[in-house]
């Protein structure tokens, strides 16, 4: 029989030992789960990066995987932890928002997660991420059926940022979602969104600069050639043969993007 | 049957070899090993925080588990490696107080760990996390019975660092044990020694600064302002909503902190 | 049975999300796979970094092992992934010398990787990791014979970089190979091309700088007195006694070394 496999996608980094906590109580509910770290890196209380990491992600993971996602910066207050099902997989986070590119991406239903029989006891105030979540998905890894966490709801938290918006016949208003390890710039105007996109003329423009370039490779253009590329997972990404389109055009996550099209 | 967890806590960073390695070995020895990592990110030879680390986390792992905790700034002298099993589990670490406050927070005793049948041969100079420890996790978790490593001994060094001291009636000295990558600075403090805490009236000191609100979550105080809560592992920290405590403070690990209660 | 092993250096790091995608990847081939990071701090493109750490981690691994290790500036040129085969282990990379220190040091054979029907599709452009490696590694952990992922080949990338020249009688030109966490200086001078080296005279000059000791731990010397000292994987590496020998000597990686044995 397959293994069960949780992912961790957090902003606890790996300093601390709240990571390892966390699959200390999964191991304890479901031995014989395969545990794999997205990231524990996304930014403090960033819950649109969490979003993108999971977004990102799970798409290379089987049926069944249950993805924790823990940016929880309401941790303590109201705000409800819940289950999704969307793409025959689990997605166990707080209802913030952090699941925003699932919904958007794949039909989905959600649960709240409130039967405590299935929480670590006692509940602390400040970690939810060992107390609620990880025991949670570990149940569920073990082969707990999803109604038993509790009841679907419809009103969870489904923020529309980080969609692009038409601004015009041929122009897009966007925004750079992520700036990974090599200094790519990852827009969030996604090749589904248009199709035969290399077929086309296209310019994207961020800040001053004008990028008109759309490479198939990395080495196509020349070193220190800004040029778009469809990323790995079907974003429009900037970047420059061996070096950072971040530091070359010296912007930020977040910075508005605009892409033309005719 | 469950399969046997290790967990490593060192200050070998993420960087380097150095704990693929140690993995390596121990897969060979006990492949069907779970190996969890709390942190890699203890600063160089900065005992305490390794001790720190593992008191952290130990409470939320199954018995049995095997953890092994590497800082060992006297690597290759003659300070020895030792075995300490308490609350059902396994310590294997240097005799050098890296396990003090397990032995402050529980029943344990101790052996040390000297028949070189399950070391790693050739046994290096500068990685007995490699040579030594690593296996003798691995075997333990294996199944070995704790006897075969070594004889019990009595005279494993037990520093008192790391513990408050009462100063006055109200008044108990302390320190910052650790600040975590949120910024909140965790104090040596611990709930159990200060029983119901919460329905008394509480004021820290670090430095000129003082905090007089004790709170039940993060959302409980305005943006901005000092707090102490009840961490997730008992201990009294200082907080910032959605702010780094550390930064307002300004202050570093190690700093001393008095309590008063009344 | 022994369950298959998968070890991943590359230089993706740890923020974004590319580790984690391999692995879902990989754990949707080879359910049963135990993955182990290596590092996947290596400077971005720095091929000799990877090769390194490679080179100094796979020894402490069983047979069969698949390593894999995505150091690849050129993803999406025509650079080929490879298979090669030593030391009983498995090493899937591309072939642009990251494995360079493997075929020094083991007898070995390689093949292409060109079955596309072991790739993951649509094959982007930008993330082979994801696409090509990670499943070629996998289906090989899970038992599918190498000789079905292409052919062998005999023109795969050998650079010489990295090896220590003789210059004189006595004296060899090497480089500083790695500076790893604790500020030790390793070089490219292996105790196995010096046969008795710490029954002979030696003297090590990086920069201004000369080191005459050679030391058998840590400890032998005094606090902030420079050393060398044969390291866990039989380098000759400079150190200092709990402090940093780079920051004492001030240089980096790469930085030239002679070494001089009489």
């Amino acid at each position: 029989m397959r293994k069960p496999i949780i992912t961790l996608t957090t902003d606890f980094g790996l300093q601390d030992h709240y990571v390892g906590a966390m699959k200390g109580v999964m191991l304890g509910i479901c031995p014989q789960a395969q545990i794999v770290d997205i990231s524990h890196e996304v930014k403090p209380f960033q819950i649109y990066q969490g979003a993108f990491q999971i977004a990102q992600a799970y798409a290379c993971f089987p049926p069944k995987t249950v993805h924790v996602v823990v940016v929880d910066p309401g941790v303590g207050t109201a705000r409800r932890p819940i289950l999704v099902e969307a793409a025959s997989q689990y997605f166990v986070a707080p209802d913030n928002g952090v699941l925003a590119l699932i919904y958007a991406a794949q039909p989905h239903h959600a649960r709240v997660i409130a039967n405590q029989r299935y929480f670590r006891q006692p509940v602390s105030r400040t970690f939810h991420g060992r107390d609620i979540f990880a025991p949670a998905a570990a149940h569920l890894a073990a082969g707990l059926p999803a109604s038993r966490l509790g009841k679907r709801i419809d009103d969870h938290l489904r923020p529309a940022f980080l969609m692009p918006r038409r601004t015009g016949k041929r122009t897009w208003a966007g925004q750079i979602l992520h700036i990974d390890r090599f200094g790519n710039l990852v827009t969030n105007f996604h090749v589904r969104d248009f199709p035969d996109l290399e077929n086309r003329n296209t310019s994207l423009a961020i800040g001053p600069r004008q990028v008109n370039v759309l490479a198939r490779n990395y080495a196509e253009c020349g070193e220190g050639e800004l040029f778009m590329i469809v990323g790995s997972s079907g974003y429009v990404e900037v970047s420059v043969y061996q070096g950072s389109a971040a530091r070359v055009i010296g912007c930020e996550t977040g910075a508005p993007a605009e892409l033309m099209v005719w």
